[in-house]
């Protein structure tokens, strides 16, 4: 780095301007560093209402990158959609170094990439294999049976550019509308009987590495709409989790705040579903959950601090999104009962505008027992409106 | 308000930019707020650096904060030193609503004000009395004894503006230094034989009131190098400062955060010493040590949400302040012991230069046992250098 990072000026740079940089700054601020930001939309994204530093451009664009990158002494990134190859040349052009590394990103470049690299590794992941036109699902299919989930090879996220395929009558109709048939790469995989979905948070600074408790995440068309901390299983099975989350942090040789989502199947198998190279929603609990954030250790580990505890602070903590009701100025109402109870933590994201199912905010409730903070913290956040 | 808090584009103005609106803005960001800062320095404050909205200009000037002052919807104050009358004009003529409330700084506009506030409230304070020369203040001594402590009636902090006499002859210099013959206000305080000096942060906001712990400080030279919380003493004793402490907010009707530093006599007498109308160094062990620090929950009493818990996360924390060592580039070294050790906590302020004694970061650490972490705390930040 050009300058140590509790020094006086030290600039932690973000590509991407969203509720991810913008938890992740607030932690960089709590060190002392400043912090620009990269956006690139029109509107005022999240992150860019925390700075002085904001610069616009595309990510595609390696020019419009420059000045920022120049601006920093080390860059991180909000999503995993930039090339690597356009980050190796940004770090080569301005000598920032950009964690996690342009190199990781190459190694899960894509779906199938990905799968490869954890494949090679000795992860266990979902069967899965590239498909070129619809008779390629319905061979996938005869091999591993219907239904067949289909998935952009990249860009994907929430449940965008995801589709299940129940029967062969429906392929071609998937296949096209993930542009299968303009040149968009799609990934085939087998439907996976589970009976939870976890996640494991994995923070590396490039000496040590912090592994997050196993949690359990409630999804509702394909969107994240709880996570139960720590996941209610057999402790054995969390352990595996946490040990297939390390190996595959280790695989992809990641500098950064790592979220690695599982299926634990019907049959008691634990395989890894997607990855997540940046700090996760499965993750956000960890604010006031854990001793050290996923937020704070991401900023440790990219600046190269030490890392810190990733403990929990109380027995069991379970965290609800709150989505957007409808297109609106966001403002969020009806929320006095969740901010007035002990334990409970609302996060806003500070966005201009509420969209239906946006990501808009977050609550937080800690306690002794799972399933009644689980109930409470429901029960609190049902009617807040956004 | 112009707007609902928790409405995009909600916007708390501090005047005042250094760590305590730094740690306040964080808060506020976390609600999903705006933050905008009013400097009157020439460098760039710490706070200045989280956000687009800085602004500059004099706190006694109020056609300098006009402009400040329309691009917030509700303002709050980083320190009591600003004319209450400039501050009232700030709001008539700008609609903006201020807390702490003008009528409130009124109240404690000058330590003799304050004395009399809270002497009429039936609150226990340090007999004082404004001298006008050194033989009123051998006159003082001859009622209450000897030393005097002279105190410049208005803008003092940290023992700026502060003297020990202790003894007649010493009476015209001390009083001299204070500026006493340039116009300067000084007050004449008994001097109290005090076993423990206590704090109790206090917020309100205008309906709630939320009591944090009884803490202990440890001052050297006038500057706090140390917060243990809770106080070790008498729970009877502890509850009576809790008790003293809101009935002091009440008392100047105060909205916001505040803090109440005493004395413990050396025969069990609790007296009011300080008052701090803004978060205050004693209180910023609650960041982790408490539910809702005292920077969230002062940024919910100005902006009218709820007030959230006081309750301690553990079962005691410790606050180590760090201090500049000499004037150099602000950069701090041997920190790794303290950052990798669970439960503790580095805060640095992001100040551009560090000067010998000046407040750059500190370090919480959170325990069971109050002896064992306060010596592990002073052990892990005593080589550390700044």
């Amino acid at each position: 780095m050009k300058k140590h990072c509790l020094e006086s000026g030290f600039t932690i740079g973000f590509l991407g301007a969203g509720q991810l940089a913008r938890m992740s700054a607030l932690q960089a601020f709590r060190f002392g560093m400043q912090v620009a930001i990269f956006s690139d939309r029109p509107e005022t994204e999240p992150a860019e209402f925390l700075t002085p530093a904001s610069f616009n451009g595309s990510f595609d664009d390696l020019e419009s990158m420059i000045e920022f990158a120049n601006a920093c002494d080390v860059i991180t990134l909000e999503n995993e959609f930039i090339d690597s190859g356009i980050l190796k040349e940004l770090r080569d052009r301005t000598g920032t170094p950009i964690y996690p590394a342009p190199e990781t990103f190459e190694k899960i470049e894509n779906k199938e990439i990905e799968k490869l690299t954890f494949r090679d590794a000795g992860i266990p992941v979902t069967p899965s294999r590239l498909v070129g036109s619809p008779s390629d699902i319905e061979n996938f299919a005869q091999e591993f049976g219907w239904p067949v989930m289909l998935k952009s090879s990249k860009g994907g996220y929430d449940g965008y550019g995801n589709r299940t395929v129940n029967h062969a009558g429906a392929a071609a109709t998937a296949f096209d509308e993930l542009g299968g048939n303009q040149e968009q790469e799609i990934l085939a995989e087998s439907f996976v009987d589970f009976t939870h979905e976890l996640a494991v948070q994995v923070a590396r600074n490039g000496s040590e590495t912090v592994i997050y408790p196993c949690v359990e995440t409630v999804q509702e068309d394909h969107i994240c709409v709880a996570v139960k901390a720590p996941a209610h299983i057999d402790p054995l099975l969390a352990e595996e989790a946490q040990r297939l989350a390390k190996a595959a942090a280790e695989a992809i040789d990641g500098r950064g705040i790592f979220a690695f989502e599982f299926f634990l199947t019907s049959d008691g198998q634990i395989l890894l579903n997607e990855t997540a190279p940046r700090p996760h929603n499965s993750g956000h609990y960890t604010i006031e959950g854990c001793i050290s954030s996923q937020f704070e250790n991401h900023v440790r580990a990219v600046a190269g601090l030490p890392l810190g505890s990733s403990g929990m602070v109380q027995e069991a903590a379970v965290m609800i999104n709150l989505l957007g009701s409808h297109h609106r100025t966001a403002r969020i109402d009806f929320a006095d009962e969740a901010m007035k109870t002990p334990n409970g933590h609302l996060h806003c994201y500070g966005k201009t505008d509420s969209k239906s199912g946006r990501k808009m905010a977050h609550y937080t409730l800690l306690g002794k027992d799972p399933g009644t903070i689980y109930n409470r913290a429901v029960e609190l956040t049902m009617n807040i409106k956004i």
